[in-house]
């Protein structure tokens, strides 16, 4: 199959990786030429441009840009590609734009590979990224019109073939998900070090700073993440984030009773729910 | 030396082992006969008793017995051991118990090694719990008198033979700081799986348990621990840890407003802050 990937960073790299070692042609395109050279010689693209026109005869193309350029680069696509082409894209966020680019092009299929390393930019691109993670497909109907079995199938494939598990729900479904497993952990995590550093008594925050181990560091490790990353989920994501926020901090406030009041069995059942029910998330 | 151990669990098994290692000779207590003929097999322990009376020779004596049990065991070892002899004690907590200690016995010392596994019991006791990894020493002064410099320097020196980092500071501010890093961890990462389950939405609900990864993964990770370890936290230090939640709850509550008042740039701020400040914590 010829494949185009728009954006070479990190994400757009692995795919290039896998696509081209399942051996697909793999037709990269960039802004800069030095990020294009770049893929070349690694390998992540079987040829490379800073043209969307060099992807005009590709089967089907991943939008790899950032959240906020994924509309605007379909409408460039729909521009140069052949009718019977796939856009897909692999942004984290879904309901701000799957219909949107649907608007754009009738073949466009929502998608995000639940995959991603702490190191970004194309130089980080490895084998096998997406192998064993989850991959969600976001279908919509837009104008009456469902999206294309066709094109959901092709993509499906696509993501099988990278080792990924697929999961279809509606971009609404996705973004209320994701706000509870992916984008609450962040705002909660970073407001566990925020807090701590706004300790006043320096000794106490000196000792904490220098007693700090696995607790700490596990429970604050995505709140110490790309604030990037943390600033666009909360854009992209707002209602969501906000909602399981909200929610979030009636179970502080509830905690925060049962400790006011000693309510010891209260806590306890907690706990042993919040055990038990880990498991679920982690099966 | 000749080192008592009272309570042969985890924390008592590899004080055990290491000090054995170290050339000591290390006498066991524990309730159940059955536990001190396990510690004897093992070789956690010299000899193993299931009365406090065959520690009346010992130099120093552990107290690894669960929190609630520490200042009566103390005063029962008063019965029995010679003046010159040092008691401490392996509790998380110490406002709750040092100074109760030290009236029962006047070289009592409060420690806390920093060091833990999932798994509890003398089954689980390993080589090198406690090396390269934080034991607090928390002197007081009670009735005028302050803790005896050569019975800290005894339990320090043991702490370095096990290849811990000494810190030196009062009960209430080990208190205070482990709330920040050990305590408020646990509460705010089970309210974190306890509002995830709560979602009404059964299809958001299992999409999520499907979807989680490793952000949730390490974000609910001490929240779905222990519920005993969880709730003794709460009870040991329940000021120190509801004045953590009420803080926490201030930066979750600033979290919402930047979130719905758009204020992408305070957010930046503070997810930049959280990224800078971690690694202050886990240098």
């Amino acid at each position: 199959m010829k494949i185009g990937i728009v954006g070479l960073g990190l994400i757009g790299g692995c795919l290039g990786l896998d696509l081209i070692a399942g051996g697909h042609e793999v037709y990269g395109v960039a802004r800069r030429q030095a990020t294009c050279a770049q893929a070349l010689a690694l390998g992540v693209v079987t040829a490379a441009s800073t043209q969307l026109a060099s992807l005009r005869t590709c089967d089907v193309v991943f939008v790899c840009t950032p959240i906020a350029t994924i509309v605007p680069m379909v409408a460039q696509l729909a521009q140069v590609l052949s009718p019977q082409a796939v856009i897909t894209d692999v942004g984290s966020v879904k309901g701000a734009l799957v219909e949107k680019a649907t608007r754009q092009w009738p073949r466009f299929v929502g998608g995000h590979p639940m995959s991603g390393k702490s190191e970004a930019g194309i130089e980080a691109a490895e084998r096998g990224l997406f192998e064993g993670n989850s991959y969600v497909i976001t279908p919509v109907t837009v104008g009456g019109v469902e999206t294309d079995q066709g094109a959901i199938a092709l993509i499906e494939k696509l993501a099988q073939e990278l080792g990924s598990v697929v999961y279809h729900c509606t971009p609404a479904a996705h973004d209320r998900a994701v706000a509870w497993i992916s984008h609450l952990p962040v705002m909660v995590s970073a407001s566990l070090i925020h807090s701590a550093i706004d300790e006043p008594d320096e000794t106490v925050r000196t000792l904490a700073e220098k007693l700090a181990s696995s607790g700490f560091r596990d429970t604050s490790r995505v709140g110490g993440g790309n604030p990037e990353l943390g600033l666009m989920m909360a854009k992209y994501n707002r209602e969501e984030v906000v909602r399981s926020l909200k929610r979030y901090q009636q179970r502080i406030a509830v905690t925060i009773k049962h400790l006011e009041a000693e309510d010891w069995e209260g806590l306890a059942k907690v706990l042993a729910e919040t055990k038990a029910a880990r498991g679920r998330f982690l099966g």
